[in-house]
């Protein structure tokens, strides 16, 4: 048998535990009438979203894919093509729809305590989890089976499915979350001095489905992503050292692994003691050991050279590392967010200038890393020990999603239990996870904005096989002309999000305010909000800012490599990665340090909550929001997308070339 | 006669000139005593600062003067090192001593009209202007003499000597400024009320000596130091590429020319009709325009290959396009500029928040300007042409110069107009002037950056040819390493600058309050607040947070030269270049855009001056404040010193390296 139809089983596997996880998730209870209906207006404008969003892809991905058509072997990259969307898509789309069912029975399920209310929240998280390594693994069985080795290289079609789907879901989500965030935040809680997710402010069920579109949505198809593009890479840098077929086999063993491994490390995330945090990281702990243990052995069962799996496990080793630094910087009691809290003292000013310094500073810890990780599994094994350090990184996947979508499943869960007015005891039970929730959304940023560096270096050697350069060199002025532009890329690309965020979040502010005016008795609880608009506001803003950054994403690169040529195009991809990967690195944890400097003032510090300070660090947070949620995160699908662009259409910048 | 004897002749013209213009602002009216009191405390607290600089300036530079003299030729290289950190300093201090003199002369002037009083701080800042030039062309003359063209590499030691002091300028002097601005903004302007440069703020004169220390001082350096290393560099290439003799004239004649012509100009800084920014505007165009046309002549004159006057011209026409583009972005009335005002209806973050956006989005015309120049001038001449392209572009160096200077000369005669009450109308003329100069100091950024950027990639030619590098090739991993790191520095560099920032404006803070507090009769004008505590506050704090980032600036090409080898290193330089000069126009041009959106709405709109909205703009403006005039500027200095000392280096990384 071939080795692809091992690595599909897993795969299958994966996908059927998604399934009976959705189902254990489907059939808990969903709590009483009004938990229900605000679950229900949560679930439909998240929908509503999706949908309305599937049309523009689908405008995108019809016009890439008739293109695609023209490709040497056009027919099979169109169908890698579409594969690698659809799977990328239906991954979002089932873990949203989980997501959104989860979140009011992790409500209910608080009324028996922490443990259970916890269990609820990752089964469901869970689901995406699975759903994303699953389909990413059967995809590219299957399609590996479809073009077999001597066509390896049409894999990147798949890679760029995923990719294209991840910059919109990205982007778009990344977009709405902020907007309507912000926008409530700005209304509610300041100038009407609501509590966060109070039923009255019309913004609040946008809030809620910001985080379904953003952080659940958004964040699977970015990781999900992430996952494909570097099996991909891996593959196709095997295809350029060694015709080996077991060079082949490696990668996807690897990634089979961590799906066992993270099945099995579920088993350990229990919570003892009330200390959920605890659980989540050993949840993570378990998953990177056995991934090892079991690595280990497969690469000696194999007998294949044991660099090989050195060059996983410095992928591992970087995965521990970077969450590590990312929950020293940005988490709940650290020193640094104390630090932003006490600038928060001098004013709104001041706490900014503290958050942007600390979010500077977080970058040097991760790159270290990263920097040790290539130089390990390069000199382990060469170029193809980085494609395969990649891999070890991101066959935590599983695991990082699940505790990831742990987070708007709780945030969803507090919010319900907060709207419909459910008992001080449960909402301290959803309070406390949705403050957890929060730290790990941080954490696994962490990862994927590592995971998306990794997999890009593991790409851009890729590129240079695929357009057939042995050297792309910084002294040859083309080259340093791609670097500049490239350099480039990130900052403008993010200028687009944080408009954005923006205008719409001013829009959405302007449309609280009306209704605060109009609809009579609203502030007191008399008359309801119109939440339906505000929902529409988000949507319809999203939309419209998605266009220009796709397209500079897409097309910068197929312009730099048909007008100035391979060169320049191999200079874009190494200006590109490393900035990108700082700045996302800046925005994610300036965000984050801001935000909870924020929450730490509002446990009681510098003055608590309603102090000039705590004023101060909610103009941070404001800051920070976009920072961490739009436009860091984007960057991550930003790099993939016009790495993967740059593979796929090598055959075009080897034929034809302007300069 | 040698070449380097005509352009020794030219340098000697522009420090007569100086002297002359020294001499002919001294002998203006230093108006009353109320007023010379003020000007005596700025002029005091200036050079106190400059002088303690100066101590810890002497430690490292007499450290690395001994450390050379190991060097191959260590004698020479330590001279040229020496007569470098001394040209650069002379600069710095004659500049600044003028312009703490300038000052209240234009203050003074200003009873007879704008014409006067902008002829005044004119005249005044073109002493910085034309002595940097000046002294840096005698400079490497005179080492040209010393060392002849066989030894024409040992330049670099000159460079490096630029370097060092336009580091701790630029750091210190950035740091000092901005603590003591936000600082004297955040109590005086948003706690009691009290308008900008009144003198019972205790922070005011330390805000006024800041203006000295960072925007002359500093800038100043920062230039002396772009204009030196882009020499060399040049010279250096030159040496790489042929043996002509003309081809190391060349480069020097161009520069000589650059002052002739900015001589010429001044006489075209003449204010009609009382419209003082065209009459600015107009000097930077006619010094590019006479320039262009001498060149011309000159490549004719000398039967040079027109191609490398179509390099120098790329330079120019770069210099005057940056200039335009950073006026369109963050001018008084663009655009983008109302857009970040409007959004301070929503609040402080809404208002930084598009800030931020706006300075994202400035960076994309920049580099494609600096990547037509880079194609352009390679084009026409080679890697020689990328040389002489960053010398035409610096060549307007003197013009510039005496632009940015009238910067804080027309803010200090603001402040001390209106410290010592000057009448409403002689206060009009110089809140006038002081609008211009804010307005240009930002654009002149724009030339620093822009220039660094440019030089660097000259360096990062002549760096190569220092090292024996004939290819740094992005897919050797150790290249890739390099790049990580070299993109990582700028964002670690900056954030100890932001971080410094922050905790010396607190402290400040404190300091104001205290004062306010004890000692009574403060805010009633009958007691004189301790001006002289708060000048001692900024100066201990600047001069403290200064050693780690030099530090890091210095210690990191070092240990990567040494450690990871001279590729390493050069993929240090790859990364840092094109990643500090996005971050540098991303701060200073998102701190310019906010801060004159403040001033928009003091200007009436959005509610105008105490509204909510100016509230909002104030938080932009402070967090706006270090980025541009600490953080963002501090950058070009970084990647100047990284790329000087790699060169001088060269010998020890070729002869050793650990890995």
């Amino acid at each position: 048998m071939e080795f692809y139809y091992y690595t599909l089983l897993v795969g299958i596997v994966s996908v059927l535990y998604a399934v009976f996880a959705a189902y254990a998730t489907l059939k808990k209870e969903e709590g009483n009438k009004k938990m229900q209906e605000i679950a229900s207006a949560i679930k439909s404008g998240a929908s509503a979203y999706l949908n309305r969003q599937l049309k523009t892809i689908a405008v995108f991905a019809i016009i890439l894919a008739i293109l695609f058509l023209f490709l040497p072997n056009g027919l099979q990259i169109t169908i890698a093509f579409l594969t690698g969307a659809i799977a990328s898509y239906l991954t979002a789309y089932l873990g949203m729809n989980v997501a959104v069912r989860a979140n009011v029975r992790t409500a209910k399920s608080a009324e028996k305590g922490t443990s259970e209310a916890f269990k609820t929240a990752i089964i469901g998280g869970s689901v995406t989890g699975f759903a994303a390594v699953g389909f990413g693994l059967i995809g590219i069985s299957l399609l590996l089976a479809y073009l077999t080795i001597s066509k390896v290289e049409l894999l990147i079609g798949f890679g760029f499915g995923a990719s294209l789907i991840s910059l919109f879901a990205r982007v778009g989500g990344g977009i709405y979350t902020k907007a309507a965030d912000v926008g409530a935040d700005l209304v509610g809680k300041t100038e009407l001095n609501l509590p966060e997710d109070d039923p009255r402010n019309p913004a609040v069920i946008a809030d809620n489905v910001g985080d379904n579109v953003g952080d659940c949505a958004g964040m699977s198809a970015d990781v999900f992503e992430s996952y494909a593009v570097t099996l991909v890479a891996a593959l196709l840098i095997a295809y350029g050292v060694s015709s080996a077929l077991v060079n082949f086999a490696y990668p996807l063993y690897v990634a089979a692994i961590g799906i066992v491994s993270s099945l099995l490390s579920l088993l350990f995330i229990k919570v003892k003691n009330e200390n959920a945090t605890r659980a989540l990281y050993k949840g993570i702990g378990s998953s990177v050991i056995i991934a090892a243990i079991l690595d280990f052995i497969m690469t000696n069962y194999l007998s294949l050279p044991l660099s090989y799996f050195y060059a996983v496990l410095s992928g591992l080793v970087l995965a521990i590392l970077i969450f590590w630094i990312t929950d020293y910087y940005t988490g709940n009691v650290s020193k640094p967010v104390i630090k932003v809290a006490e600038a928060a003292k001098g004013g709104g000013g001041t706490d900014v200038i503290m958050g942007l310094a600390t979010g500077l500073r977080t970058t040097w810890f991760p790159v270290l890393a990263i920097v040790a990780a290539i130089f390990v599994s390069y000199e382990s094994a060469g170029l193809y020990g980085i494609g395969i350090a990649a891999v070890g990184m991101l066959s935590l996947t599983a695991t990082i999603l699940t505790i990831d979508s742990f987070g708007p499943i709780t945030d969803n869960a507090g919010g319900i239990a907060e709207m419909s007015g459910l008992d001080e005891r449960i909402r301290k039970v959803t309070d406390k996870l949705d403050a957890i929730g929060n730290t790990t959304k941080a954490t696994t940023k962490g990862f994927a904005i590592g995971g998306a560096a990794l997999s890009a270096t593991a790409l851009f050697v890729a590129f240079a096989q695929a357009v057939g350069l042995t050297s792309i060199d910084a002294l040859n002025p083309m080259v340093t002309i791609g670097i500049f532009i490239g350099a480039l890329m990130p900052f403008v690309f993010s200028s687009f999000l944080m408009e954005a965020v923006g205008k719409a979040a001013n829009l959405m502010v302007e449309e609280v305010r009306r209704q605060v005016k109009t609809i009579k008795g609203l502030l007191q609880g008399k008359a309801k909000p119109d939440y339906a608009k505000a929902v529409d506001i988000a949507t319809v803003n999203a939309l419209k800012a998605l266009v220009v950054p796709e397209l500079i994403a897409i097309l910068t690169p197929i312009i730099v490599g048909i007008v100035l040529g391979k060169q320049a195009l191999g200079g874009l991809l190494v200006g590109m990665i490393p900035a990108s990967f700082m700045l996302a690195l800046f925005m994610a944890n300036s965000g984050a340090a801001m935000d909870n400097a924020k929450k730490y003032i509002e446990a009681g510090n510098f003055g608590g909550k309603g102090s000039d300070a705590h004023k101060a660090a909610v103009v941070g947070d404001t800051v920070g929001d976009p920072l961490k949620d739009t436009a860091g995160p984007a960057l991550n699908s930003m790099i993939k997308v016009v790495s993967t662009i740059s593979i796929l259409l090598a055959p075009v910048f080897i034929a034809y070339t302007i300069l």
